[in-house]
């Protein structure tokens, strides 16, 4: 869906979408919110093209779909949607219409299952890459957006950050990720549960963490009209991150290059969040016991704007931030 | 989206959902038709992927783009829907992220207006070939589905046929086509006020024909449990089909082949409707005089099942079927 904030391709799509201003609509949370007869949906699709997305040696072909299809529902976790139903739209190239095709669409399908969306139809053609097109429905009678966020509140961030690019990494360099690493890739779980539970508790924004915690949390910022402080000490990094071997011949990722990863990696589809001050350690706690996933503060909303990072105090420098990795 | 009747790729996709089983539904009209808190909707997806659906040498950005944008568009009339939103998930090669892209959205954007929706959203991303999915949505209170045909009924089919097809002969044979079946392959028209007027005369069972006549009179078959009898001799030939120079050396196409495109043709995006047999000339004229489009018989409803093409009362060889095209 359509991120509006920083980096290149946000900048070309919301110059298009400006373009044609009047017919646009919906558009600036991670999925668009539209009532029709009264009854809030939130709509988003997501585009996973072979190359650019996922190598075919990096995944199964019933991956490849899960994959795709949960980043579009971790669209609708992001505004605390109820997914309903599922398009995909799959371009393949010759001979891999056979198994290929059956297992990448079984895959997407049991992505929605998995959060209580079924399959509504469909579109399948010849392309020269894999390509999957998911578009997601959901019923949104309360959704949350990003540009709630006021100062004070608290940011959050459920799970922990930096193994899917982490794995990238591994597979760029030649060798296979570790299997903690792989799984975070391979299989992202969309937190649509975890996201009307945060809702009920009161979250003011949420968006989910597709650009990295940095990019996002400037989404967040622009949207709401605050700045943002991210307290990099706090920030959960996947413990399969450092044990991971870096790009320096081998060597064992330094603590630095660790939380670099965790802050800017992306395509995590943990829930960034803001929440009321009052919610503290013991509302994290009862949510870690029904999730099985910590849920983190790692930063305050104050007023101003942009992204400021700090550790334990300092400023900590994020040269060129997330775009950069 | 997704069809149901003849062909490979129709075969593959109704093995996929039919292995999904209990996860789909909706599925076995132009669009699906599902219900949200008692809001009917209608919502369909429509991929097209350069050199596979179009060639970049042919059709200029907006066209590309609108002839998407309509392709989908046109399955919500098929349906009698009333089209709401729209999103679009584009991939495009590096270097045209620029004007390129932003006048094909512009081109899907336009498509929408012409019919009432406005844009929700999309995604951006690069790929190998410019790939084009849309996604619309629209409301859809009183469907008309492919299964109601009855025995009895009329067959029906708006406009004149056959453009399309014969523009991208023209194409691959090296000649561009005239300007009249240029216009109708990179400009289709998405009949939603026609469908909703159809509807309203009590049509029974309604198909856009994307697939060819006879290919979508095959759906309407299999759908509605009855046989569709084609009439050839009835069946509009767009004027500029037979002029136009076939591969045979320029050779002036005959009326046979003429009519053969006509019949197999597909991406016509013109409604194959069936309507009760006391819908005549009359209401015919009725329709001609308000879409400035005909409305002509071309077949009837029949007990039994298939299709039959018949010319003058005798079959009518097609030998192979549209497919063959």
């Amino acid at each position: 869906m359509t991120d509006l904030g920083p980096g290149g391709e946000f900048d070309r799509l919301r110059s298009v979408f400006s373009r044609l201003a009047f017919r646009v609509t919906g558009v600036g949370d991670d999925a668009a919110l539209v009532t029709v007869d009264d009854v809030g949906l939130a709509i988003s699709c997501d585009l996973a093209v072979e190359n650019q997305h996922f190598r075919l040696g990096w995944l199964m072909p019933r991956e490849i779909g899960w994959r795709a299809g949960a980043a579009a529902l971790s669209d609708l976790a992001a505004v605390a949607a109820e997914p309903l139903g599922i398009l995909t739209a799959v371009g393949v190239p010759e001979g891999r219409e056979g198994t290929f095709l059956e297992e990448l669409m079984e895959g997407v399908a049991d992505a929605g299952t998995s959060v209580g969306a079924v399959v509504w139809g469909g579109d399948l053609v010849r392309a020269a890459q894999v390509t999957v097109d998911v578009t997601v429905v959901g019923r949104a009678p309360r959704p949350v957006r990003r540009s709630g966020a006021q100062a004070g509140d608290g940011l959050w961030v459920t799970g922990r950050l930096g193994a899917p690019r982490a794995a990238v990494e591994a597979w760029e360099l030649g060798h296979a990720p570790s299997g903690g690493l792989r799984e975070r890739f391979a299989h992202p779980t969309p937190r649509v549960r975890e996201a009307a539970w945060l809702r009920d508790q009161g979250a003011t924004a949420m968006i989910d963490v597709s650009d990295g915690v940095i990019g996002d949390a400037g989404h967040v910022a622009a949207a709401s009209g605050v700045r943002v402080r991210i307290d990099a000490e706090h920030v959960p990094v996947h413990e399969a991150v450092g044990g991971e071997a870096s790009g320096e011949a081998g060597k064992a990722r330094s603590g630095d290059v660790s939380l670099l990863l965790a802050l800017g990696g992306g395509e995590e589809y943990e829930l960034l969040v803001t929440l009321p001050d009052g919610f503290g350690a013991a509302e994290a706690h009862m949510f870690a016991d029904q999730f099985g996933l910590p849920l983190t503060r790692i930063g305050e909303i104050e007023d101003g704007a942009g992204v400021t990072v700090m550790r334990n105090g300092s400023p900590f420098p994020v040269t060129g931030g997330y775009s950069h990795f």
